[in-house]
């Protein structure tokens, strides 16, 4: 198996992406090969000074020397920058040449490329991106978290067939619980389009939907795939970062005021996404996994390894075939 | 001033209401009087109990056995339950003889009543609930926090209004920063209604305006009035509220574990929502405040003090002079 890795993607690119290759490949099955993409001189002087720590019969490298930067807008950048290092790793999947792509850079840039070069499956308006957020007995698979906002009922749908085909591939749930996110427990409750998703999830074939979901839920691990609009989607992750931190300083200034001694990075160690290794790209012919810009070695090493269950899963193939489900048979492929 | 005060209406009533009474009368200026709406002979008994603790001279009793219970219709429990606390204590301020109601009972039906009896101001088409997010340097007030969903740009920029005087006249603001909540910070990004909204706050007149912010940045303080969807709005403070409780238990197991010394309750006092009083149904003509069920006294106690802030500052005059600037002049009052 072989697995590119964008090495222009963090804010410190490449190192987090050379360690967490390293991580990945001493943690995985030695058929894996990393493919770094990026600029081949300064990989090379990188993995010589890295000696036999560098596994460098599992490691290639693919010369890509332009970075696609965080503020530029995707389409432009992608269409104009065919050596970038997000375009070349793309390219590479669609091609055949790896079996799946990982980067830390520009989260729209990676959307466009993949829609571009890998396209949608079939029965997928709108690719999503699932992040898993933390709860108090696990982690549950959120979707869309930002990629698509305005959604119709049909697309949070999709969303629901995608995140039940990855919970049961990759979080190894047999039949995954599908919530819908809402501000009632009752189906007549919330907006518009709450209303007439709870309706066709409540009619989607082969799905355990466990019906609405309210924000005071989640935590608390009342489902295993959260479907939503990626508005709110995005809005509630940020905000659960942010809260996270928030809380966490607050007790910090408690325990240096008292001079208690709490390992706080210990009991927060649920909280901490480089633990769950990157958000997948769902509903596009390919595996992709987006990391974080600030990603730690560890959260790119997770995230290869997040890729690496995908490919063997086969989770594009299951995921095709679950999105056939919902087609009308005079269309299906 | 007169305050009614729904004695119905949390989940352990009418004991956190006489002991949030006693609260307020002792924590505010001698002209404030309190009437408890609710069961006269109970109450009787209640306050015989209390003795001297209770100062009798500035508290009353308006007889309403009646209660409405929670998961009722509120439009339906509202038309056939004239004698309920609920519809009593608002019928007590739109006939004058209190000048405020604050009630822990449903707030379906609070918002019912208050439309049908009280009416929205002019240039209100849909009240809204604010409701004071606690942040790392002090609080925010969100609008709407889940009483109106499928929101229109109009309506967010009423929100606004609403927000802007609530934040000048109880929270002590000269010029409050409105935020609108969105996932990205250039005034294109988001849904529709988030670029529409954008749009027609930039050009409110008299608001300070600060553009879009994001889920990360709300606990930052990045504003001092966030405008949402009451959708989003709903699923973000629920959230909030089970993430604080999530994470603070993980800190107790922590500290069970090491024995550790940490006065949990006192770092985290910020994150208590009783010592915020209440969230106020903001764009009716009069005033209105809705604590949680399960408010302690303390929660209801601080929420009569709000409301007779909300009095003694003439907000409701100050919101309808406000809402004026968006009226076109041919139909100005």
């Amino acid at each position: 198996m072989r697995i590119a890795l964008d090495a222009l993607g963090s804010d410190r690119a490449p190192h987090p992406e050379i360690e967490g290759a390293l991580l990945a490949l001493a943690g995985e099955a030695d058929d894996l090969t990393v493919v770094l993409v990026g600029d081949r001189e300064q990989l090379e002087i990188e993995l010589d000074r890295l000696g036999e720590a560098a596994p460098r019969s599992r490691i290639e490298i693919m010369h890509a020397p332009d970075r696609i930067l965080p503020g530029e807008s995707p389409a432009t950048a992608v269409r104009r920058r065919p050596d970038s290092s997000i375009v070349t790793g793309i390219r590479l999947q669609k091609e055949g040449e790896v079996d799946a792509f990982v980067s830390a850079g520009s989260t729209g840039a990676v959307m466009a490329a993949s829609l571009i070069f890998l396209r949608p499956l079939p029965g997928v308006d709108r690719p999503a991106i699932g992040t898993l957020l933390p709860t108090s007995v696990g982690a549950t698979l959120m979707l869309d978290a930002g990629a698509n906002v305005d959604c119709k009922p049909r697309h949070l749908q999709q969303f629901a067939r995608l995140g039940h085909i990855y919970a049961q591939d990759l979080m190894g749930i047999a039949s995954p619980r599908i919530g819908l996110l809402n501000i009632g427990e009752e189906p007549e409750k919330g907006d518009e389009l709450s209303v007439e998703t709870h309706a066709l999830l409540s009619a989607s074939a082969g799905l355990d939907f466990v019906g609405n979901v309210e924000g005071r839920e989640i935590i608390r691990g009342a489902c295993d795939v959260l479907v939503c609009d990626g508005f709110v989607g995005n809005v509630l992750l940020k905000f659960y970062e942010s809260v996270a931190e928030f809380i966490i300083d607050l007790l910090r200034k408690e325990t240096d005021r008292t001079g208690a001694e709490i390992d706080v990075a210990g009991a927060f160690r649920v909280l901490d996404y480089a633990e769950y290794g990157g958000a997948p790209l769902l509903g596009v012919n390919g595996v992709i996994v987006i990391c974080h810009g600030a990603s730690p070695p560890k959260a790119i090493g997770n995230a290869v390894g997040v890729a690496a269950r995908a490919v063997r899963s086969r989770m594009v193939h299951h995921v095709a075939r679950e999105l056939a489900r919902d087609v009308p048979p005079e269309s299906a492929p």
